[in-house]
């Protein structure tokens, strides 16, 4: 079978507004997605909220009860039945997450066994024929196929194949087809 | 630069003489290593004290202190000049592992970035030129050149390129070249 492998942080999990949210509530501001286009929530915030931002994403329950990005589980649901799906997350650089992101995973992705989960840091460590990442720096260490997942901090982003929600990643994967060709 | 996996558990960390010190403590015994040749400690057990030995692992503190494998930090920080180095351990079989072995790890490697731990299940995963492990079904899924680093319950396996200690490992890799040849 083909493999894909899956991040999680807005791929999966939407965990931008889960920022936006504690930013919001903590700064008395209302920021939305909107006026994110094109930038990371850590270009547009002042410099001292810096250690706030961080400190959000550290928390031990930040990543414990993330929601879901639409269509994430019926479409690999799908694509498990073709493709052997790996999810693959940037976990290192927030070591408090490692838990609330193996709880999450088992709570809403329960057909992907927990041998199928790669916490990791460099991407380039990954062996798969896909990748699905918003991180342009991801898909360009990866050394299969990479897919851009579209968000607000990626839009300006080009020379990716792009993916703008999870319809989309259906389409693409269903004009591939699942087995692999054995390569020499 | 080349790059080498390296296993966790049996490798650089001495799981199993914590888990036998637990077991004997627990059960009033006097197992040791020797009582082991070719078998896990899991196939001398007594079914009836299967799920105490799972318990054990499965205790907040089991990864928390594990003693380390002779020459693992001196071998790996020479490595670390001529190959990068990535820290590849099947964490998911048991997840309260995860912050015990991130921690330990910065304790005792503190020259191996975050960026560079890996912590997975199926080892097939790994897109890497080596990988050190002591489960033949590891070396078996890996897609590179596997070493089969000695513990008592592989001891009868063959057919690896076998290495018994960290000085053995220092010693095969003297003769490898540190930078990848690029395939076309």
């Amino acid at each position: 079978m083909r493999r894909i492998c899956v991040d999680m942080d807005e791929v999966m999990a939407d965990t931008l507004s889960e920022h936006i949210r504690r930013y919001n509530q903590t700064f008395d501001e209302e920021v939305t997605t909107e006026d994110l286009a094109g930038k990371g929530l850590w270009e547009i915030t002042p410099l001292d909220r810096q250690a706030q931002l961080r400190a959000f994403l550290d928390a031990e329950d930040f990543f414990e009860d993330l929601p879901l990005i639409p269509d994430a589980q019926a479409v690999l649901k799908d694509l498990s039945d073709r493709f052997e799906i790996f999810i693959a997350t940037q976990a290192m650089a927030v070591p408090n997450s490692l838990g609330p992101k193996y709880r999450w995973l088992q709570r809403h992705f329960p057909f992907i066994p927990p041998t199928h989960y790669v916490f990791c840091g460099n991407k380039s460590i990954l062996r798969a024929d896909y990748l699905i990442d918003d991180q342009p720096r991801n898909l360009m260490r990866f050394d299969g196929q990479g897919l851009l997942y579209t968000a607000p901090h990626n839009v300006a982003a080009t020379g990716f194949v792009r993916v703008n929600n999870w319809r989309e990643v259906a389409e693409y994967f269903a004009a591939v087809p699942g087995e692999a060709e054995e390569s020499a």
